[in-house]
């Protein structure tokens, strides 16, 4: 039986996972395989810290060259993280004729481009089912399953750490900030948790699957990004009573010319199953033209599930590796040359529903102001809600917009903030929402 | 350019669908694998019928013969359904040398064992994505997504047919055979729906992946199976008032020594995300080691669906030929040495909570009987309910049990039936419940 023989470069907790995966259930991994994966080095700054996991005598390094340089191994699973070292650390190996396996989004977001080409230079694989979606099989579907399929759209729940946060306001009617602080608590926010609730790490996933379903180069800087901090429990409230949930959205969709790349709060139906998707679980649905709305639910995060997405590509290479299979799967989902330019739609340029609350001052003609402006800019309002409590002398005013272009409400808020009566800078949240009348 | 040429055998429906999407995604299948695929010719009793498709003059034919036995045809796809023609067929096409993609959950489940073998023999691969679950990447997920986990249990919904009738039930309070009527009306059910209905085809899938999932080989014989024609709107409305709702499950769990493979009506949480899988939809929970609870959701059937997972396994085939990587995933997910003799428990060693619908004269003494009887058996009551209204002289009285033993639950109901104030048989529903205390 052969074996491959793995290098591990970074020995956090989700290296760590993959090499306790490795070694519990090496068995089933080796019957499942027909290969010995054998996990000759990991590299970390600190190989001090007792990860629990019994490894070999002389696994362990802190030369991380050693690890990337060394002739017998097959496939180097990058999992430092990061834009800086990992890259370096990635090019150097693949140069060496290493197959990479990584969960780094941000990397591969942001010099994907890059990376993959020097993988094809050198006719290795760069492997990444763990950098979107955790243990959901997000690549694999998309690169496998809908091979046949134009896809039109995605829309999804990418990452736990905001979805747990807001199903957090949304059950116990916390304020954004202590629903943070209770998710720095419990584990499930970062001390800096900025990548996380400003919404960076879900675009840089939105950005790797926008590349592999419509057949682009990555783009991660033209993508729209707004995070979750501005959410209050009162929108979350209004949401409810119009029978919306409040998420943070990856939105990648493809129509005749253009693409539609955005991360942003969103309503979307209650019974939408999207809605279902609770505490730190991470869903994606994909709708492709023969298939038509399909869905991946699951742990996009956490040690293990990480562990199990990393293993599975280790796996798919050794599988190549055995059968001389290299390059069976273009890594981008389509060869290169067709890679066709599409640019993504400036967010001015979208078209949606859209929820704004107002705070104006409790007074009769503020209504009659706001309308007239909106109707200035072609923007119909579905309907008009102001049952909201005052607070400092403010009342909200809720509105429902039918279909409007984004550009035109930027404009119509703009004016409408310049009135006397408005008291606060307006709420803005873009609803999706396949049936509601346009 | 490769081209792979293709033979089609059954020309209905799902057939009918893989042509379709052969033809009109051509360029997009063939810029994504690198290779042509040409539809070389499609066998079918009836080739008068229009199906809408402009195929080339010479490809439709009566002679299935001309097709499996043609030198220049690299992959079979099997579309006919059923158990003895497309055997035949099938065995014959392995002979020939050619690989096969099909859709015959039947015909798997019950010859498979035999069919995987031959193929093995005959170095041809038999690829099955569409025989479970429509375009869902079950199988994918299970062969190489889940590769490093040892699969815990699985929980779906796999059958359209019936989701849509206990989804109709449930939102319109139609009684069983109104809601049939009506499936069959809008085309969700069969002329003969007996397939659907009493659970088979829901066994048949249940029959292949659990053998993938637990490595061992397919066994639909000991599957437990049990239809949705006795659920009646009223156990529906009494699951709601309990927090439930009742869908037809394939349950398929592994225990140290044991598998459980069962097919019947259940009710579980309202909040789990199974509960929001209405109408046809299907949906897959499956559980590993190291990825916790994933899910799959999408169109388990229907002719673009399925056709979408029947090119993702031509796909899968035209790759392995392209780069020589036949045999690169074992078929039956673990290679056949490596596949285990694993017994299915048997249906009354199983151990669930359980609802239980009694009806009853509505006399003092009745609870009392019932109750004495459960307890003789060591069936512990976790609630009883009877708050519903008198028809024909009974009452319905609900019981929801704690963990008990189905042989225990036959036993004590055997007699309680027998007891003058019994007026009919009971209505036993298996609860799935993780959460509930046991």
């Amino acid at each position: 039986m052969r074996t491959m023989q793995l290098g591990l470069v970074g020995f956090g907790t989700v290296g760590a996972g993959a090499a306790r995966l490795l070694i519990d259930n090496a068995a089933i991994i080796q019957s499942r395989t027909g290969a010995k994966l054998r996990l000759k080095s990991i590299a970390d700054i600190d190989i001090e810290t007792d990860r629990g996991i019994a490894l070999p005598d002389g696994v362990l390094t802190t030369d991380v060259e050693a690890v990337i340089d060394d002739p017998n191994i097959d496939i180097v699973i990058e999992m430092i993280g990061g834009e800086t070292i990992a890259k370096e650390i990635m090019l150097r190996a693949i140069a060496n004729g290493k197959h990479i396996v990584t969960a780094n989004k941000a990397l591969l977001a942001k010099h994907g481009n890059q990376l993959f080409r020097a993988a094809a230079d050198h006719g290795v694989e760069i492997a990444f089912e763990a950098s979107v979606g955790g243990c959901m099989p997000v690549i694999k579907t998309i690169r496998e399953s809908m091979v046949a399929n134009h896809i039109q759209s995605m829309v999804g729940i990418l990452n736990g750490t905001c979805n747990y946060i807001l199903s957090n306001i949304t059950d116990a009617g916390s304020a954004f900030q202590a629903a943070l602080a209770e998710a720095q608590a419990s584990g499930c926010a970062e001390a800096d948790p900025t990548l996380d609730i400003e919404g960076y790490d879900t675009a840089h996933k939105l950005a790797i699957i926008t590349a592999l379903a419509y057949g682009m180069e990555i783009n991660f800087d033209d993508i729209y990004i707004e995070g979750i901090t501005a959410i209050t429990p009162m929108d979350i409230e209004y949401a409810r009573q119009f029978g919306y949930k409040i998420k943070l959205l990856a939105i990648g969709k493809r129509s005749a010319n253009a693409v539609e790349a955005r991360v942003h709060p969103t309503m979307i139906p209650a019974d939408n199953i999207l809605s279902s998707v609770n505490g730190t679980l991470n869903a994606l649905t994909i709708t492709g033209d023969a298939t038509g709305d399909t869905l991946l639910y699951g742990h996009g995060a956490g040690m293990m599930p990480t562990a199990s997405a990393v293993l599975s590509d280790i796996v798919d290479i050794a599988r190549n590796l055995l059968t001389g299979a290299g390059g069976r799967v273009p890594m981008l989902s389509y060869p290169f040359e067709h890679i066709q330019p599409r640019p993504i739609k400036p967010i001015d340029d979208i078209t949606t529903h859209y929820y704004i609350r107002f705070s104006a001052l409790d007074r009769p003609g503020v209504l009659s102001i706001i309308s007239g402006i909106l109707g200035q800019f072609n923007i119909s309002i579905q309907s008009v809600h102001q049952k909201g409590r005052r607070s400092n002398g403010s009342v909200p005013i809720v509105m429902l917009t039918h279909q409007a272009r984004e550009k035109h409400i930027k404009q119509a808020i703009e004016q409408i903030v310049q009135q006397d009566v408005i008291t606060a800078a307006p709420m803005l949240i873009r609803i999706e929402d396949n049936q509601q009348p346009g």
